[in-house]
């Protein structure tokens, strides 16, 4: 397997910025660059038959996964899958329809069905391993930068929002009904899941992945303590585990991010997880000064629908993204107040982004980033 | 008019609180308190063909806004309407479908557009002014208690949201879209905005309304440094120019609701409002702790989900958020640390609330204010 393929990266800087060390450059990547935004991935999707075609086979989702690469100068590469391939792995019945988001066959509106619950089968989700163990090889091969392979997982918490409710959802009712009726059958779930994506991180890992990721998608839909309760919590013990076991002794990178979660950025920086992702919403400076004297890194947060916008515009909201950063204290001493800070978006890039407005946001952030690293 | 009437409150209890004075028990409202969880107001509804007519028909109106009122032991009750009664007033043409949402015929999505669009007209809006005064008689004549009653408006970005995107949304897409490639026609849609809502709150004084909310729903989607441009800068020049016009003279009550706005809390207590309301995903006391030293009310917060779960957890999720409130520092001397407080929702009351949970959520909030006053 790819794990100890001898590989050297031949760009490090998204993982350095990990681990807030000094970076030449500002890493960037952004949440699902490979995608419907780009025509190449519509090609390959048609060839696939499906989405979830396309996501199970190894060979695409490898193929789609080095797309962004080959066209942005880019930092990180994640692996392309969908963030319920492990309640589909516990028989649950993922499906796509057309337009309508993914919808659940049995979801768990039963509490015989929660109870029947099990920890998702690993080798249902071989498919995962394999393009993580492909995608590796292909970087190596056909990719213009050897850079990281990122793996992985939707949080305890957003899997259960799926599974309760049985696909997407505005306010997620089926879901907060159970946890504010039945909170003993809500913390049955996520110990499930919790032990699920453990298990889950771990084999992308032993495959090649060189960071993991938790999407907390819906943990920002929690009253403040709930988050605490049953989102944090239960991230905060895969990221445990995860420590606990050799897998982290081989120094992988950990990222953590809650849709929404402004409220408790202090509580995520205790998580144990290397990096904090911020939605659009916050500000990347106050963030700072409320993280203050904590090697945590930062990841964001451009709004996703300025790349909707015009051009002009998406250059000035880099240029005032990394003047705000400028401003703040180094997090060490000999780093820039840049160091520490992987640019991303503040959520997945729109399907509708043109193309070549992603060219144009990275041209930004590579100006901005040598200008003021220069003038540091 | 109403306005006039020498009405004195037999429950000033809401006024009080707006105004951070010491009050006898928290008042307590909750938004969206008429409406569809109640049979009474489906009968009303039936009756009245539509919830447009509803809205239109001040007796109608009056009746419904009265119906919660009768049935729970409310301090304060709040005009029925819409949000949208003022880009109806300019021409866009509103209508609701079926559990659709609203929806405007003419939305602004060409510059011409939005190059005509003028002042809302305030005849138009006479139904809603007839309603206010009309419900001020109807608190002395029917009601258990003299409340005083909230007016409302939409504010200026949140109904921009709507009048571009033609309805609800999700992302609003369109809207973002018009932001990062015209802002200098959003400028225009909300300075036009920013009149409208001053006449209408403004007229709805007149009529009688003894406070007035501004319902922010869509600021919360803005990035941070755009939150405060385009969302909360034009609710602080409508509360300058109210503030600037005789109507606050009559110590008029003002408050500010932006949905997901936790992350603004400091700039909103700048606004000139009087009240600031949180969404559930705030913990009141770290709120209360922000603003200390500011005389600023606080409203909100639990999340209206809960009361679609057991009964058991509404009365521990109140008591938790009496004992979070008492450990806080008081914002005057002689002051309880649960005054400048004013208990409701996080949002709206969702329609599938069961009525009897209502009862059991207020008799919680008299017992958690009984018991920490008695102890204070």
């Amino acid at each position: 397997m790819s794990g100890t393929m001898p590989l050297e990266l031949m760009n490090d800087r998204f993982i350095k910025a990990c681990r807030c060390e000094s970076v030449d450059s500002t890493p960037v990547w952004l949440m699902r660059q490979a995608g419907r935004y780009l025509p190449e991935y519509m090609k390959t999707r048609v060839k696939a038959g499906s989405f979830l075609e396309l996501a199970k086979n190894p060979s695409y989702a490898s193929e789609v996964t080095l797309q962004p690469l080959d066209r942005y100068d880019l930092d990180a590469a994640i692996l392309f899958s969908d963030i319920l391939t492990i309640p589909d792995a516990m028989g649950l019945g993922l499906s796509f329809e057309q337009g309508e988001g993914p919808r659940f066959e049995f979801p768990l509106q039963t509490e015989k069905r929660i109870q029947d619950l099990r920890v998702a089968d690993m080798d249902q989700l071989r498919y995962v391993f394999d393009a993580v163990a492909q995608i590796r090889k292909d970087l190596v091969q056909n990719s213009k930068q050897r850079v990281p392979l990122i793996g992985f997982s939707g949080s305890p918490w957003t899997l259960a929002c799926y599974m309760i409710e049985g696909g997407g959802s505005k306010e997620f009712q089926q879901t907060k009904t159970l946890l504010y009726s039945r909170p003993d059958l809500m913390k049955h779930i996520l110990s499930i899941n919790i032990q699920s994506v453990t298990e889950y991180l771990k084999l992308q890992i032993d495959a090649g992945a060189q960071a993991v990721m938790l999407f907390d998608t819906w943990g920002g839909l929690l009253s403040y303590s709930d988050y605490l309760k049953y989102s944090l919590d239960p991230m905060k013990e895969v990221i445990r585990r995860l420590h606990e076991d050799r897998h982290l002794k081989q120094n992988i990178p950990i990222l953590l991010f809650s849709k929404g979660g402004g409220t408790w950025l202090k509580e995520m920086a205790k998580s144990g997880a290397n990096v904090i992702g911020l939605d659009w919403t916050q500000s990347l400076s106050q963030a700072r000064e409320q993280l203050t004297s904590q090697s945590i890194c930062l990841q964001g947060n451009l709004d996703p629908q300025i790349l909707l916008g015009d051009q002009s515009i998406i250059k000035i909201k880099v240029a005032e993204l990394f003047n705000e950063l400028a401003l703040t204290k180094e997090i060490k001493q000999d780093l820039s107040p840049l160091d520490g800070h992987i640019f991303n978006l503040g959520h997945g890039i729109s399907q509708f982004t043109p193309p070549e407005n992603v060219e144009i946001l990275i041209s930004a952030i590579r100006a901005e980033s040598t200008r003021h690293r220069l003038q540091s």
